[in-house]
Parts: structure tokens; sequence; C-alpha cells
């Protein structure tokens, strides 16, 4: 048996047997997406730990699925029945940071706004900042290729990861990638782990690119009465070829939810918030700023400004980043992640709006909205299955519209379980069929994160 | 037989059989690489015509070698005995700038100059600039996953592709990747594609990613009596936390060449020439150059100065890139492409010179020296095979150097041919056995390329 292996092989510290527990660990925060029941999770210390974890699975042919924070939003980290978790929360030793050569080797349970400090001590700056930085790991940021705020500028997970340590569906420990600046030794297999979501291999240590720190941001802020409005505002950014450190679109169902829960005092005089940023120092960032003010008040925003106030600017941010769990405590939350490009940005916000009606369903709308990136929520009453009927078929209305205008159907979140019917639409049988050659060719018995991504 | 097919099949004007235009096509420009005979070459017009070459090679079990302007240094592009050649120099359409999104859509064939032109008349930029950019093509570029000059400050062909379009090993006609800013739907693909040498698929679409325009550059020259010397100056910019537009260093050797053949009256004051460069506006801009030059002077340079003449800045850079082709008149060039940590770099030069010494053998030196990327280059005589021994020998010693001080045997060429046995050496056996299952996994006849990067 499986479970008398793992009571064998590894202390009692790192095994979890309660079902209270297990249970806890059986789904991320993808709350629309179903999950098993897993038979035991265990929590290794080292890289060797892992391996031989996954050597136990790989003799009992039993799935397994790995585990960071569990702040997935596509339901990547759930439970299959009869799967052993593995919980990345004990492995979470920055390693090393070198400051001269700027990069960071960590453990994957490390927390990324734990790394993020940790940079910010010696001049550093880890750049990928999923809302979720408080709380996700960096293996779980690799999984899925995490975006975040400032990814318009400075790219995301993906354009960080220099190496990986990995224990591969075979069960060898190996390194991939390099720790110099380029390199093209051999097939990137270290770039084809970033945002596999743990089918193709068990990350036991990332080496990530660190930047120089930046200077202090100059914030835009604008309100708008649509999002479509705050939408061409955004598409015209683009096409000035400006490129702001974040622009990132709020609506009133997310403030609201936000100040509800944690009384910030944010104005709702706006139906739609935009909030535009450049880091660009002297003369150019008074120029990128004024573009943006420029831009925002040609779409037609009601009041817009160049913030005097950093507090209330960095208010303005936190609410962003806190609008999915205040939404979460309203009624289950459907996420979508679509990115279409920025010039159909107002065109897909228009779409979300007619499928909001069309089917009856509240959408509250946050987005990485300068690189496409639209997160329109759908949230429901608990425990009204017409409602979520409807959710699901808006959600349905929202990945053909992105489709139709070019994009893709997840920009940052991965494909997980709730995408699955998506990417199926997005890269037809063909290319599918290459997932399923590469997947046979590193997970040849199927155990890492089996049923995910793709069937 | 795979001829009749091919005269069948295809209009006369895309079928090469003249024995002399063939042997032009059996090899790129690493000229210690072995090669075979191509039984004929097939210039294609269209992404069909190519999914029907490789159609007609997976019936006969023949193998296929795609090559672009063959400018190759490590032999990626040589000719198999009874190998079908595709050249891909009648793909030359520049089919799309789209200059909102900022990204551009060419075939494989589009020489990166042309592309580097069409996009400045619309204010845009494509940033990777290969040596060769003159002549080499955007698809050579993506399958050696080619760096250049600005790349330490802008990045390496892979972080320009968003998308491709594909013919398979199993001669499927797939697109890969996006157009969007960001997505994450399924594994990388496009990613892994880029650098594969041509071994998992052939390219017949590429879509690159553009920046806008940047502005003027600033440039700082010093001579140094060492590249030991130079490389110091290098490192300490590293460990300053500055990241110029450009770090070059060339040697006397180079100078000397280009000037003998170009007679563009080079100085001849200085053992070593350390060219940096900044696109930073304004007064960071001011303060970075004020950086390299402190750099430079401390690190022992004889002069230093920032340019106040950028035709001569110019002259100089042009130098640097015609380093190769100078030095290939003079006789066999075995060209070296490791890439070390950058505070590795005086070291590693210092165990080039060592190198040349112990073998005696004459060593050029270019390099990328400021992301660690070296290019020493082992000069013999023309037919003299001592000489070609221990440039073979010194080779070996560099290899070793780089892995010893934890860089890669392949910074930016590719491993093609002259690498393959540097590749085993620093990836092992455990990750050769991976590549092995993914190029079967996607060529599982093995067609495309056999027996280029590993074995």
């Amino acid at each position: 048996m499986m479970i008398d292996d793992l009571v064998a092989g590894f202390p009692p510290d790192r095994l979890v047997r309660d079902p209270d527990v297990l249970r806890s660990f059986a789904h991320d925060e993808a709350e629309w997406a179903p999950h098993g029941t897993p038979v035991a999770a265990i929590r290794p210390h080292t890289a060797e730990e892992v391996q031989a974890v996954v050597r136990l699975c790989l003799r009992h042919r039993v799935p397994l699925v790995t585990r960071g924070a569990g702040t997935g939003l596509s339901g990547g980290a759930n439970a299959l029945d009869g799967c052993v978790i593995l919980v990345t929360d004990k492995l979470t030793a920055i390693k090393e940071i070198d400051e001269r050569e700027r990069f960071a080797v960590v453990e994957p349970g490390v927390v990324n706004d734990d790394l993020g400090a940790a940079c910010a001590e010696r001049g550093l700056w880890y750049p990928p900042d999923p809302a979720s930085s408080p709380w996700s790991t960096i293996g779980g940021n690799v999984a899925t290729n995490a975006g975040g705020v400032c990814c318009m500028k400075y790219g995301v997970t993906r354009d960080y990861v220099l190496g990986l340590q990995v224990v591969t569906g075979t069960g060898e420990l190996v390194r991939l990638g390099r720790r110099t600046a380029k390199g093209v030794a051999g097939y990137d297999l270290a770039g084809l782990m970033v945002g596999s979501e743990g089918t193709l291999g068990v990350l036991t240590e990332i080496t990530v690119r660190l930047r120089p720190a930046r200077g202090p941001e100059r914030t835009v802020a604008g309100y708008f009465d649509t999002t479509v409005a705050a939408g061409e505002a955004a598409a015209a950014v683009a096409a000035r070829g400006v490129v702001p450190s974040a622009l990132e679109l709020v609506d009133r169902h997310c403030l609201a939810a936000v100040d509800a829960w944690k009384n910030m005092g944010l104005s709702a005089d706006a139906n739609v918030v935009l909030l535009g940023r450049t880091d660009t120092p002297g003369a150019l960032g008074e120029h990128e700023a004024a573009v943006l003010l420029e831009c925002f008040e040609n779409a037609g925003a009601t009041w817009a400004a160049q913030s005097s106030d950093e507090t209330e600017a960095n208010a303005l941010f936190a609410a962003r980043r806190l609008a999915y769990p205040a939404l979460e405590r309203l009624g289950p939350v459907l996420t979508e992640d679509v990115c279409v490009p920025t010039q159909a940005v107002p065109e897909m916000l228009a779409r979300i709006d007619a499928a909001a009606r069309r089917h009856d369903v509240v959408i509250a709308n946050v987005a990485h909205v300068g690189d496409g990136n639209l997160h329109p929520l759908l949230v429901t009453p608990p425990g009204d299955e017409n409602a979520r009927k409807a959710a699901q078929a808006a959600f349905e209305d929202i990945i053909s519209g992105a489709l139709d205008l070019g994009g893709t159907v997840t920009g940052e979140h991965g494909v997980g379980l709730l995408k699955q019917a998506g990417l199926t639409r997005e890269l037809g049988p063909a290319v599918l069929e290459m997932h399923r050659a590469v997947k046979r060719a590193l997970d040849p018995h199927g155990i890492l994160n089996p049923g995910k991504v793709f069937l």
C-alpha cells in the first residue's frame, strides 16, 4: 500500500492524514472547480524527500498533485481521488541572493513577498507581482507562469526564471537552465516547465533573475463612467507607444466590496477607476505621466489627475489587490482571465457588459488593462443554482469573445480545470496532440497532476 | 525515390540539383564542423510547400535540414549525406507590422536588418542584433535563439518571439504561442521551438514583439593593455548594478584584421578596446556613462573617455561586427561561445590567455563582455594540421574553464555539431535523456535535422 510506504519512508511530521487538514489541501481558490479526496499529504523538507515522494508515487502509480499556497484560480492544484498532495510549505529557504550577478536561488515554498523583502534589503527587485503576492509561493508562480501589475513593463515569471531543479516524471532529480545571463545549451526545458502546472515535473529549487531596485513611481488616476471608456483610455496609451509600469482598472463592485471589508474609505464617486503608473525617472517620466493623463481625458474621464498623494494612490492599488478576496466574501466567484490585443480591450469590455446583461449576472471587473489581461469576476448568490448556470453561460460567452478578438483564454492564471474546454478551442487538435506527446515523454506513467490543463 | 517525388511535386524553380549550388548549401560558417552531401535542396514559396516537403521526407524517411542564410557558427545547418536541404530564401515576406500592438509577422527567410529597417520606418525596433544581422535571417535567429550586442539590456531572440507557425515532425502545420502581451494557454511550445536548431519543427512564420524606437546612445570607450583588465572593468560595471545597452570587448587581433580588410583607419594604440553604451535618456544616462568611465579607469584603462564623436564610436562597433569575417580571411577560425557569470569574466579571460600560451595558438577575442558571453576565436594557418590539433585542445580547455566557473558551453551560437561534446558534459545523462524523449515526442521518425545538438 502507498500509505504504508509513506509512513515507513518519512518522519511522522512530514505526513498529513487528518481528514480536516487534508480537506483544506484538496482545492485551491477556484471555487467552481471540482476536486477529489487525497489519501495523504506530505510536506517534504528537502529535494531528496521530494524525489522520494515522486518515486513512491511512481512505484504505486498514484497521482501526485503539488501545491504551494493554494491561491490558484483555475483548480490546477485540486486533488484527484486517491492522490497524494505534495505541499511545499516546508521548502521555504532563500538559499542565495547574489548581489553582483543579480539572481536569487529559492526553494519553491518561498512566498513572493518574502523574496521581495529579502531582495529589497539588498537594493534588488524581483518584479513579478501577482495580486496574491502576500501569500502565493514562487513555486506556484512558476507553475502557473504568474503575471501581475508591473508585468506590462517588466515581463512575467517566465522572463525571470533562469534555472530550475526539478524531480522529473521518471523520478530523476535534475538541473535545467543556467545561472548566466545567456545560454542556449540544448532545449529550453526550464522554460517548458514554467507554466506547466505541475504536469511535467516537481520543482525543488528555482533560480530567478533580479533587477536593481527601481525609483519611485508617479501615479495618474482617472474616473470613468463605463469600463469601455476606461478601456479606450488604456488602448490609447498602448497606441501612443508608452509602456507604463502599471495600468490597472477597478470597477465600483470591487471598490465597494473592498471598502465593505477593510473600511478603507475609498471614494465611490466613480463607476470605474483607472490607475496608471510610470517609474521612468526624470523628464521622460514626466512626459509619460502627461501622456497617461491626456489619454484618460481624451477617452472621457469624468476626473483625472496626477496624484500628489502617494498614500492615496497606494490605497487604490491595495484595493485592486484585495478585489478578489473581497468579492469572494459575497458569494462564489468565477474568475475570468482572458487576454486580448490592447486595441481590442474596449470591445472586449463591451462584450463582458453584454454577457452580464444577457445572462443577468453580476460581473465585477478588475483588469491588468494595459496588457489586455481582463479579470471579469462573476459573482453569484450562495446556493443559487440558476445563477450559477447563468454565470457559467456568461463565462463561456466571454471566452468566445476573447478568442474571436484574437485573444487567449488565460493570460496568467493557467488552465487548471476551469479553462480546459477553452484551451481545446484555442489550440485545436494538432497542438493538443503535441501537448500529449510532450507529457508522455516527460511523465511516461502519467503520475504528475494528471487530468489537468488538457485531457 | 525521394528525388522523383520532389521533381513531380514541385515547380522546377523550387528544386536545386546542381552539385555546385548544393555544395554551397551543405554547410554553415562553422568551418571546423563536418558536413555531408545532400541529394537536393528545395526553396519553398509558401508554408504549404514547406509542409509538402516535410511530408515527402516523412514518407521516404529522408533527413531534412533547414537552412536560413547559413551564417551559423556551430554546424547546425550542415548537411547530412542523403538529406534534403530546405532553404528559406524564398520565404522573405514581412507580412504585417502592427504599430499599435507592436508586433511583426514575418516569414523565416526575412533578413534581420531588413526587419529592422521596416520597423524603423514606423518608429519601432526589433532589438535582437547578432553580428550577422546584415545577412542572417529571423528564422535562423529563432532556431539558434540568437543574441547580439544590445541583448544584455534588451534580451535575446527568445524574449521577442510571441508566436510561431511550424510544420511539425508529423507533418502538421500548426500555430504555437499568441499575439497578446500575456498568455499561459498550455505548454510554452513556441518557446521550446526557439533554440531547437531545426530538430523539433520547421518554421514557416514568426510573430515577434517590437519595442518603440529608442533615442540616441552615449558611448564610452576605453583602451586596456590586457583582456583581463578590460574584463575587470566589465565585471565592475555589472557589480555596480548598471545595465548598459552595450558592453563589447575587441582585441587588437580583431581590429588589425578588420583594418587590413576594410582599411577603416582604426586605432591600433591599444591591445584591447572596451566599448560601453547607454541609451538611458537624461540625467540617469549621464550617470550611467559616468559609472562606465569610472569602472574603466579604476580597472586600469590606459585611456578612456566618453565619445564626443559618434561617427568614430560607430566605426568601432562596425569593426566589432566585422571581426569574425575579417579573421576568417586569415585562415580557418574555430569560434568559441562560452558564457560565464559576469564576476568570473576576468578569470575566464585569463584562462583563455593561458590556453593560448599552453597550446601555442593565436586566440583573438571579441566578447559581449557585459553579459559574460565570450567569443575567443582560434585562428590557425590554412593546411597546418598540427596547429589545428593544438587549437582543438585549446578549445576543449576553454570549455572546461567555462563549466568550471559555472558557465555554459554556448551563450548564443547554439550546439550544432561543434558543441555536442560540451553539451554532454554540461547537461549530464538524465537531462540528455529528457532531450531525447522530447525529440522522439515531436519528431517520432527522426527526420528533422537528426544528429544535431545531442546524440
